[in-house]
């Protein structure tokens, strides 16, 4: 058992003077983030949060999300990051199986709340309204003391869905993030000076680990609530931003907007994860010498993983990498050819899935866990990955996992089968399109997505819905997603072919 | 348990190519390193050397003592560093207490191999001759595997001598090493682009400290075989060094051969340690704008625990700064002046001394460290160091602890009572002097420094000798040292007044 001080307060022990966060024009220092988190500790205290305690948060990219985020470890809390994009049915799973016990939501999520709280009763909800203004007048937070940091523990649950559809937490401890932030630094190297834009939702790995890092290195995060490709090149030239964090979608607006310019030499790294980035974005990217690391990460591996430094980027064009130095990377069961399911292992690999032991036997060996997704090394130890776990869909940056949407197909009581894939999208990058078998020749493309729009959210509901007499199945009845591509066109072009097929 | 991929081995796979080590205008790349670490990995391994055999290693700043530092992590072996100044007397304490079954010596060090190996037999001993030039034809290395690095076990021993005088060895733990790497990474900062110059010892911690930072961080190491301002100086403008580890009296050889230049932006980093540095010496460094950060630092706590960033180096003149990221320091036992004993906690802290469960007893509490040095923190939370260890003489770099002097000068049958005090000596910062009671009045000075020179480095010998009817002690007993400086003259300015008092 490892122990170190408690992060947020040794930072500002440290450095409390060094700029800690930006939102809109406003900074924070280190010493005035503390004092914010604090605050909010002390309002989660008061209701009765303590060490273990489940506390979900439904937060927007705002600056009481980042206090919030620290408050807990000032508790021992839990954090129970949730994507506020989900449907009610799919929050209610979350928050029962999670065990939570206190939801911190934004204002701007108070009728999800309404229905939700419907459903589950007998729990405590703190809007986060009278919090958004930081530091007006800060409460007396002189009794709560600073818990040195167990690294074994727990630091939060971040949903992801399987392939079986059913959503499962993925624990991360302290130590997962500890090492990926290590892992990072030797990586990326590290300044003092360093300003990473989190334009990514804090709710994902991508974004908290942001939050996370800043501490730990003693740099600034500039927070943007959403993507604004222009907002976001503003910063880069304005605010002097060292780093981002973006998916294949955003870096193709940042470059659209970027128009003729180059970006200033203050930018150093454009961390490019979220699936693999297209090779004609790669070369654009290039040709205007952004700095861009193609990057691999789960939210089981707490982000990055793997990442392909720029001197290698033209080079190794749409390869994901080298691992990061406290991790390795390996193929399981390889074919022939080298392919296989990538396996990845080190101290950053989460400990495992919240109360779900069957997935944990189903997952790791000997330490490895088994991503699910499918790729190979090359003979120089580079990354390749064939596919964003076997059949994921990621739409607009966001995962849509076939196995979930088909389940809710199912549910529909004229859906005999169901199968879901992605296809290509000019603007998304992937829509999920399904393919059923009726038992009603009277049921519509309509009335079908209009079942999936209660039960899902909207990016996972099927963009096209085609009908069929059998879908393709093993002999042990296992879908073969891939032969449905022979089915449903392989791209459609943009939203005006939205009509049903 | 944390484990991770083998150091060196892992560097080498992701960054083969880049430079790891210069020599003498020779650069060996990381994959060429690791060639000549695995080939005497296969020496060690012929001569009986497996998983926690313990190999002393009395080595120069040679390229072969890196590659046999590494050599050692692949075998498991435990590298016990020992100090080549040291007298054969206390070299065969220490190989025999430390259970040392084989030795790496240097070709310089064969009179002193030639003596031991009488006192000592039935040892493995291997010079290192053959092995000086590397690479020159690899031995077959394919089938060493790299074994993965489990963080709790021991990367090596290394000897330090308590206030009692009796040398101790440290054990430092690979994570150890990882964690002190990360905290002076993150307080630092961190370029792949780094070259680290090591003229300090690679058997202390302060050099050993560089060769583990160089290959978890992808940087290169410029190695010099002994201090020489001139080729120091020369390296910083020549060799694009961004960083180097000083201890006072080199920092001041180093500007005086500066002379009216000015160092290149290149050099980022000029950590000075071993003891504090005077504060003439620190403005005159200001002054020349000399990036100095002071840091306090020990073997037990594998190198830096606090340091002082230079934006402080002037406003907070004297300390030594504040902690590493993952470690804490406070005062133990403070008096009314918030005067105490230095205690130190973090994973960087060793885990104990070798064999000295009384040591451990009286060293740790609770997780601290307690150093046995004085000092003070502000009110801001800056170190200040009073000393280096309650009566550590630091003679050029050295240490010299006074009970060990003490304990030689009484076993000489006319001595009946000794106490050994540092004073300043303008080229070794200080140089130990010795007052002795004696039985017999024909003892002469050169008598006494005769005897202590068949049993202590040469260093460690009292510069002067004189001779009182009694000592100062408390009604226990207890030598009062300070009470020493009454008697002896406060400064001796230079080599020429060395004849006997």
């Amino acid at each position: 058992m490892t122990t170190m001080p408690h992060w947020l307060w040794q930072r500002t022990r440290l450095t409390p003077d060094r700029p800690a966060l930006e939102f809109s024009g406003r900074w924070w220092s280190f010493a005035e983030l503390e004092r914010f988190a604090r605050a909010w500790a002390e309002v989660l205290r008061s209701v009765g949060v303590k060490r273990e305690t489940k506390v979900a948060l439904l937060i927007r990219n705002q600056p009481y999300a980042v206090a919030l985020i620290h408050a807990l470890t000032y508790l021992g809390a839990v954090g129970v990051l949730l994507n506020r994009r989900l449907a009610v049915g799919e929050l209610a799973f979350q928050l029962g199986e999670a065990d939570v016990e206190v939801v911190v939501y934004d204002p701007s999520q108070d009728d999800q709340v309404k229905a939700l709280r419907s459903r589950w009763p007998g729990r405590t909800w703190l809007c986060a309204e009278p919090q958004l203004t930081a530091g007006a007048s800060p409460p007396k937070t002189g009794e709560l003391s600073a818990p040195p940091i167990n690294l074994d523990s727990t630091q939060g649950l971040m949903y992801t869905s399987g392939t079986s559809g059913r959503p499962k937490a993925v624990i991360l401890s302290y130590a997962n993030h500890w090492w990926s932030a290590m892992g990072s630094a030797i990586n990326l190297g590290l300044s003092p000076d360093d300003r990473w834009l989190a334009c990514v939702p804090l709710y994902h790995v991508s974004g908290l680990s942001i939050l996370l890092r800043s501490v730990l290195y003693g740099t600034a995060v500039v927070l943007h609530d959403g993507f604004d490709a222009s907002r976001v090149n503003t910063a880069i030239f304005e605010q002097r931003v060292t780093g981002l964090s973006v998916v294949a979608v955003m870096l193709r607006e940042l470059l659209e907007n970027l128009g003729d310019r180059r970006y200033p030499p203050s930018l150093r790294v454009m961390l490019a994860g979220g699936g693999p980035v297209p090779p004609t974005l790669l070369e654009a990217g290039q040709a205007r010498g952004v700095p861009i690391y193609q990057t691999y990460g789960l939210t089981e591996t707490a982000s990055q993983v793997v990442t392909l430094p720029p001197e290698y980027a033209l080079r190794k064009l749409g390869s994901a990498g080298k691992p990061l130095f406290p991790a390795e990377v390996r193929i399981g069961l390889a074919d022939d050819q080298g392919v296989g399911e990538i396996w990845v292992r080190g101290p950053n690999v989460t400990p495992g899935y919240y109360r779900r032991e069957e997935e944990d036997r189903r997952a790791f060996a000997d330490g490895w866990l088994k991503t699910g997704d499918l790729g190979y090394i090359d003979e120089e130890g580079f990354l390749y990955v064939l596919d964003r776990r076997r059949d994921l869909i990621i739409s607009g940056g966001e995962n849509v996992y076939p196995a979930e949407v088909e389940s809710v197909l199912m549910t529909h009581p004229a859906v005999r089968d169901a199968g879901v894939i992605g296809v290509n999208h000019a603007r998304w990058g992937k829509v999920p399109v399904a393919v059923v078998v009726v038992a009603d020749d009277g049921l519509s493309a309509a009335d079908v997505k209009a079942h999936c729009a209660t039960q899902l959210a909207g990016y996972k509901v099927p963009r096209k819905v085609y009908f069929a007499d059998r879908l393709p199945r093993t002999a042990s009845g296992k879908l073969i997603r891939r032969l449905l591509h022979d089915i449903v066109p392989s791209a459609m072009e943009g939203d005006g072919a939205d009509a049903d097929g």
